[in-house]
């Protein structure tokens, strides 16, 4: 941590500083410059919070050196890690190809939607039994049942299932019937929900909050990670930004920095990222070539009778063209 | 709802359109443009999902015209709504002027904060017992332990106490304790939470989400209200933006036009939405110069020492000063 | 500056780093850490990019610790500077009181507009003679014979004239007939323009661009005074964010940043701001509530008639009401 | 465009709004709904501002249905256009790979830059002569030295030469000695100049504005298109955002969009568009994937040398590499 006194802050500003330092065990080293005063902290700044030096007298700007996370980090652990679903690991060789549609509506679409997944080149199912909406009066989800319907379509079909959770009192249940959690967006900071997650050893696939910084984003894998559970897989899709032609941005910037910064495998939502059908293979294409161990994307035997996300959502033809340029990508780019 | 059509789209793709209108039970109105069919829906379009129509060939764009809310709206009640705590109503015109520190921390701290607070003008009696943290290795609250806090607190002041729940299971539980619910920035969308306090009678202090839409906010409070609980107090909080300068962008924009839009009070929070303490007081003005129905302020007896957001917390000389002016100010405008 | 090298980061790295800062005239101080050696810089770190820096081998971050302005900062000039136009000064004692419609259209509208300004309380005429539409198909403003008009509203009223110059080649000719130059959002980074205003003494309104930071803003502050003109007057316009219900967000809290940073008086113009008449007065008496030298609003003799901005623009009744309101505030926290 | 009315708007502000809508030539078609009634307005919607509407009485809103670009639009022009540079063709078929150093600093850097660049397999040269920089006490370019200096580099390798513009009074000049002039972020919505290149014939390559949107961009080009000039590139270079781990947000989302809307070629710049050479290669990879029509990228024989944009510029070894890896994408999604 570097601390920036103003300039002209008086000695004892700059002292009492240092002895703030010295207090939670950290050492101080001034640098005296021609304007200003700064010093170097020398300790594990991730344990003090520097807002407490902030608002001592004299401090203009303090600012971290270190990035905050531990355990996702690539500095911890340098290989890629790859996740175990039932007998098969995914990961940059073996690229996550999820899809499904956004809600489990009856029997007979989540099973014909599995095999069309199946049949499409997919390895792993996806549908929403519980749907956060943004509006109270719209279908929620079938809750339970659904679950029991994505159980039926892994039966029929063998795709192991993945499907949100919402809430830390419902994990147990979810965990029975499915294979990976889905944590939405709009509970990537919903820290019980996460540590719940952390304390099963079903892998996770966190999605990215849609105002998330780099910093936020890898913060709450290391929530799921602290509490012992290690197979986690990152998401980006889309954030709120001022453009109007798509949902969200789909900020597939954000891949390769991850790649370099943590050993975790991050897949990318096309789908949700965009919000717009006719640039989801442009945009999942994209995301491959950006480094992406994978995809996750709706799709719906009829995409236009779907009762939610129907604009943003594949027909099973459209996915199994996806599937083909991506295989043909991965071999382009070996 | 407004569906335009595609440059020359073909007659049956008009029609089909049409007919998917009248499967929903609304009605079909045909506008034939020079470039463009634009058709007209009447029914109560809250009802259906924009997207269904979206899907469908030909169609170019899908654009509401009413607002998804409803119990939150200036149509449905046209008089401001107030709050009642304790025997007192708060709103427009007996402003909530809620303050306290970011945690409760121990015993005299927090006794010490409450009294300051109301010696200094303030109203109700903020403090965090379950605090969400970006940082799973920092501090995360007293939990029970702080909620009990807070009750000797209100005992020795009289102030009211309001505190965030962080989730459904808790609600029970803090209810006991508090006087008001807060909903943080980060549970702004955690449904089942807004649910779960939805089922209460007791006043709700609701924090925009970091990166809410007025339209996501408004439909989160519509979740509390449709529950029952029609006592819910809005609060801006700062967004998202590429600012650097302050941790969040205050946006007091959305403080006239929610007072237009929605009966509800709002109120606003200079020191989360800025982060930065030599602001607060002219931001906290701000938000009242721009309509606001109070302000809620980070305050400490010792602001330097606080464990959390020590840069953005008001000493009580401070904020003493930042009330008188709020009267000033409401006389002046009055 | 500060440069943070990569963990382990071998000796050979951190010296040639060392070596670079000596040969552009700095001094190194290595500190050296747990996990990273942090090299401190002393010197004038305005003459060198970081980028030089961050592109040497084994360097992980380059942090700034100086903000890059000079002449537009309190360190330079503790003082508030006051405009002088004509033969009266303009600052936080006397505030900004500007007005007058979007574009100039005719001579009766234009001094109309003026009497109906000066009635109302305003003390200093705007009125736009080249207008920069987005569209190039709409009214591009009358241009010279703008200024003539301009030129008889002020020869009518005795108000000095605030307008805007859209090139460099054209200051010379603007300058005859205003008394303030205006730059618009959209030229904010226009250099050579700011360069050609720098060489006249004629005071000059810069509005902040849509997305610029603090430092950007302040910088092309500095442009213009490196070539001489010191007379800049800021003004905040409204950013580019996620928010849909403002045509822009009014960043009122660079108003109070501002004020702390520089000696440069900072009005606000909640017409741009918002885009929404119905709130521009709310947010006007916000910014003047967050410390702003003044406001620049819209007014038209027949708003709905306007030719351009329309929708944001106020009634004479309603900007006399404003003026009225913004003097009660400046009593109250006088 | 289609007016909406405010809830129990009264008969005659219906009428006044059908009135005024038959005052400029336009047909208005009422639609009475259960909550509102909106007009539908068949016109040329191009032609009139909608905040002529917005500010009549009991209007609630007004949606345009049009975009209001014509000669970019794929709906003017089917085919996709190609730019013709000396006797090539450049677009879909024959990608940009547009490379240099950001800054022409003197004679041997700018020709081994340009000998790299062909070596390399790069097929049109950038380099700056005039630069806009943030800072005004930083090198602004070599300015006309640097313009004869970009010749000589075209006369030792063949390879047209791009360069940028960013006054209308220098467009003449600069004509002489590129083949394409660019224009840049800054400058984007700099009206006077691009009326000044759309008066030439030659190339004109467009980079998008940091907070533009879709409609924004596509209006410049419309604007250098409307004087005569039908040789547009469209070149996305990153937006501003709340991100922090990027220079910018590279937008590749808009590239299919752009394709979709446009018959414009649209190339990619991940050296501005991320600010990181380590994800430079990755970025412009995704950008083909998403079917951008080529590429512009800062190279430099020494890049850690480079006197500006140090930190995103690629070594000629690298960016061979890209390039060698383009042509592999090029075949596998042929």
């Amino acid at each position: 941590m570097v601390i920036v006194m103003e300039r002209n802050a008086p000695q004892d500003q700059v002292e009492s500083v240092v002895e703030r330092i010295s207090e939670i065990g950290a050492k101080a080293h001034p640098v005296i410059g021609e304007e200003r005063t700064i010093i170097g902290v020398i300790g594990d700044e991730r344990k003090f919070d520097e807002g407490m030096f902030r608002s001592l007298p004299g401090v203009e700007n303090v600012m971290r050196i270190l990035q905050p996370f531990k355990l996702v980090s690539r500095e911890f652990k340098k290989e890629a890690t790859t996740i175990k679903i039932g007998d098969v690991s995914y990961g940059a060789e073996n690229k996550f190809l999820i899809a499904g549609p956004c809600s489990v509506e009856n029997e007979e679409q989540i099973i014909q939607a599995a095999e069309g997944v199946k049949a499409s080149g997919g390895n792993l199912f996806r549908g929403g039994a519980y749907k956060p909406r943004t509006n109270p009066y719209h279908f929620q989800g079938l809750g339970f049942e659904g679950l029991k319907l994505l159980q039926k379509a892994k039966q029929a079909t063998g795709l192991p299932i993945v499907t949100e959770v919402v809430e830390a009192g419902d994990v147990e249940l979810v965990e029975e019937y499915c294979d990976v959690f889905q944590i939405g967006t709009r509970n990537m900071q919903n820290y019980r929900l996460l540590k719940a997650v952390g304390k099963t050893q079903t892998p996770v696939l966190l999605k990215r909050g849609m105002s998330a910084t780099l910093q936020e984003f890898l913060m709450c894998a290391e929530y799921i990670m602290a509490e012992g559970n290690h197979q986690v897989i990152l998401c980006e899709r889309g954030i709120r930004t001022f453009v109007e032609y798509t949902r969200n941005t789909l900020d597939l910037n954000i891949v390769p920095v991850i790649k370099k910064l943590s050993h975790l495998p991050i897949i990318v939502d096309p789908s949700h990222g965009t919000g717009r059908r006719d640039i989801v293979t442009a945009m999942g294409l994209a995301g491959i070539a950006a480094g992406a161990d994978g995809l996750i994307v709706e799709v719906h035997p009829h995409p236009e009778k779907s009762v939610s996300d129907a604009d943003q959502t594949l027909s099973f033809e459209a996915y199994a063209q996806l599937v083909k340029k991506v295989r043909k990508l991965e071999s382009a780019l070996a």
